[in-house]
This record gives structure tokens, sequence and C-alpha cells, in this order.
């Protein structure tokens, strides 16, 4: 266990299309079967985004990660699995934290929670501190894992300062997210701030948002963190574009570099015991103190 | 002039009301005073926010900022004053630029150009990428330079991204701020990496939110950078917060730092020079290439 990485699977997200690349999994089926080659590859969690089936635009519904949820847990029910709540499309409370509602065999372990406002590329992310608190507080009386999303330094800063306001919990997990053009970029000294400046009992995974997502899953690889992979954030093969990637391929290739590098992927049940998880046995989410 | 530090006077803001402070100027008269006795304390720049005469609260209208201008000028022709552009309480272009659109004895030297969302304490600050770009087109049209404001990592980046987009030409001046509570903070790694992240032939100073204001002020004494002080960041005099502070007694108190470090105000003269600016003789803003 020691020395074992988290493997942070993003089949989704909320920007690739079909018409960007035929390989992103939009539909139910789509994504519980990528999910599927996944786990047959080896990974430790799964940061999964809805899409409705007739648009294949985002969505907040239950009613589509509900089956999502219940597609993957016939075959992999110790997953770990994050639902976004990103807000990027919608902004209300109530459809934000939907998919927190869900319950039973249905109820996920971990929601995604951005921790401030941010620019991407052509749109403004509003995640006012109302916002991120709320989410926040469901999410702790859920006993649903907070997957912490920082995207410059004061993000991390906030995070210490929702603990201190008593709605984050120790163990935490971080993912770090490098190079979109308006947060912090994909160098050492920049993830290096990071890094440093996580809250003790920190477990955390690097990102790279397009060309850079190799670098920085490489680097995570390199200097002791987990690694979060997929088309959400990256849709090419190689640095020049010329081939699209499938989230096998991504996969696989993250494999070969960890397995050069002497390290190996945490399996789902040691990061549930790291992250205070229910074992996934048909309950989900973190045990109760 | 080797070593003159930029001192730029941060009056007033969007926040101090006179329930806080007594102190904070608030009307066009108050303004026009407190920028009076600065400019005989020695000050390089002010960066001025405008108020409703009535109400007090923030405004974005030319009716007060050119009353405002108008005023100073009729002192310190030469004084380079920079108008907020800030979108906190109100988000439409017209409204965000009309400042800029003063013209002749009242057009301004500068505009404050936020470089990205954020979050402050209680809210979101939202300046999205079209809102960033479209502050940056005009300003540059109308030959304003932008103050460059940074609360973390990423906005840097952003700028360099606005000046390959043509945006956004050298000489820069950036204010790094540090110590809100969701942007970078104030220590020596956050303002290191951000003043090691500066393109180059940028000015800049540090900023600090509330009681940090006095250690980045003196930080920024220590190594070689200008200072941003006033009410509009920090409304108290000690850090133990039993003392209200004037405008005129922290300006004092960063003259003797910085006499005590061999650091001298530099002139707006001067400042002039190095950022292409018109000498403040009638005619304001840049110079044409």
């Amino acid at each position: 266990m020691a020395g074992d990485f988290i493997l942070n699977f993003t089949p989704t997200g909320m920007i690739p299309t079909k018409e960007m690349t035929s390989h992103v999994p939009i539909s139910v089926s789509e994504i519980v079967e990528d999910v599927h080659k996944a786990t047959e590859i080896g990974i430790t969690m799964v940061h999964l985004h809805a899409r409705e089936e007739d648009t294949g635009e985002p969505t907040y519904k239950n009613a589509i990660y509900g089956k999502i949820v219940e597609g993957i847990r016939k075959y992999a029910p110790e997953l770990v699995l994050c639902l976004s709540l990103s807000g990027r499309n919608f902004g209300e409370l109530e459809k934000r934290s939907e998919p927190l509602m869900l319950e039973g065999i249905l109820k996920p372990d971990m929601g995604s929670l951005t921790l401030s406002s941010l620019n991407f590329n052509k749109t403004a992310s509003i995640n006012a501190p109302d916002m991120v608190q709320s989410l926040a507080r469901i999410m702790k009386e859920k006993g649903i894992v907070p997957e912490l999303e920082a995207f410059d330094i004061g993000m991390i800063n906030y995070a210490k300062y929702l603990h201190k306001k008593g709605l984050l919990d120790p163990p935490y997990y971080f993912n770090l997210l490098f190079g979109n053009i308006a947060c912090s970029q994909a160098n050492l000294l920049h993830s290096g701030v990071m890094i440093n400046d996580l809250p003790d009992n920190s477990l955390w995974s690097l990102a790279g948002i397009g060309n850079v997502q190799l670098q920085m899953n490489s680097l995570a690889l390199a200097c002791g963190g987990g690694v979060r992979v997929g088309l959400e954030d990256n849709i090419w093969f190689d640095s020049e574009r010329t081939k699209l990637a499938t989230n096998s391929e991504l996969l696989e290739r993250t494999h070969i570099i960890a397995n050069a590098n002497e390290r190996n992927v945490m399996s789902s049940k040691d990061f549930r015991k790291l992250m205070h998880l229910k074992p996934g046995n048909g309950e989900y989410g973190r045990i109760s103190k």
C-alpha cells in the first residue's frame, strides 16, 4: 500500500462532444462501459459527469446520475464514485446539490467541490462563498466526502478556512489542476507551492488541462502523488494532436509510467480506508464518527 | 530615481463606510481633500473609487468621477490618476467602462483591470474573460494604461495571454494583492512566486488586505517593490485593532519605513516616464507610439 497512487478517472467532463471526439462517453451506457474497461485496467476512483440522453448537454439530474451509479455498481460495487456538482452550466443550489440526494445503493461516496470562483478559457465559473459553504454543509450532513478542486493557490487556503468553520473534516482529498489560462500553470514552482500548502492529512492528485495532462500526471507519479486522467481534461493522445485518445489508452499509458516508476494503483478498498469511507458493499459515503 | 518606489494611494475603495470609520473619504470633497493631504506627504499615484453623494454607495458614474478628477488636478496636475473599473457592484460593460469615457483634462491616466473572476470573503467578483478583454481593448484604443490587479498566480498568466492577443502592451504596472481568503496569502512563498512570474518590463506594488497590509507594504519596501496603501484595504492602524487609521497616518508610516530603508517615493513625473504616460500638463493617458 505504501507508495500506491490514487488513479482518479475522469471519462467525460462537461466540454467534450461527439463532434470533438467520437471516443468520449456521453450516454449512460457509454459511461458505464468506459468505466467498466477502466476497472479492468485498474483505477482507484471515478469522477463522473452526467449528460442529457437526447442533447448530450451536461445535466445535474439524478434520473441520469442514478442510472450511471447503478450501472457501475453492478460490476464494481467497491469503486469509489465521485459525482460532479459543477455550477458551470447551472447555478442554483437545488440543482447543484441534486446528486447529493441519491440514497442507499445509489448514494455517491464523494461530490466535487470547487473552492472559489475562477475563469476558464471562455467563461467564468461562479462558485460564490455561500454556494461553496452550502455544498460543503450538505455533504458533511450526508456523510459525502468532498473532492476538493483547487485551480490556484488561494483555493487551498479556502479549504483550510472551511475546516476552521467546521464545514470540512480531514482526511482530505484534493485534485490540483494546472494549465487553465487564468489559473496556476503546469510547472514545478506552481505545483510545488500548492502541494506544500496542503493541510495535514491530505491525499492529492495532479491534473493538467489539454496538452499538459501527461506532464502533470507524470510529475505526480515521480513525486509521490496521485493522477487525475481522462478525456474530461484532454482529448488528444499526443502533444502534436495527431491522434485522438481513448480513455483506455490514457489509462494504459498511466500504468506504463507508473510501473516503470515502481508505483502501483491504490485499490478502492485501501482508498476507502484512508478516506474513512464505508467499505462499498451496499453502503456508501463516509463512516460516521 | 534608482531605488525609488511607487506609492499607490487607495483612499476609499468599495467597502469602508462612515459607520465603519469616520476617517474614510466618501464625498467628492472628502476624497479631493484626502488626496491633497497625501500629495503633501508624498505619493506617486492614486487609485480612486467614486461613491454616490447621497447614499455613499459605490458608483461608476462620470458625473462623480469627473468631479473628483477635476478637483485633484486643480492642485496636482501631474499626479497619476487611476479610476476603478470594478464590477463588484455593477456588471455591465457600459457601466464598468464609463470612467474610460472621460476626455480632455478629465481623462484618466489609468484604469483598474482585475484579471479574472475570484471570490472575496462574502461575494464572488465576476470578471469573465470577455469582460476583461473588452475593458483591455477599450483602454488600449483610448490610450489608458491598465492597472493590473492580480489576486493569485494565474492572473499573471492571464496578463501574458492578453499581451499575446494584442490587448496589452508593456510597460506594465501590477498590483499584487495578498490576504483575501480564497486568493494568494501574505507570505514570502506566494509573493515570491508572483513577483517571479511577472512579465518583463513590469513595475509592481504589493498590497495586503486587512491586518496584512503593513506586512506586505514593508515587505515590498525591503525587496525593491512599490506600495499600495490606504483605507480601501485596511481601516486599522494597529494589528490589535485598537485604533482606526487615517489615510495620512498610513502614508506617514510608509514614509518612515521607506526612509529608514533608504528608499524614496518615486515622483509622478518619473513614473509617467517609465509608464510612457503623457507629462500631465493638460494631457493624460499613454503616449501614442
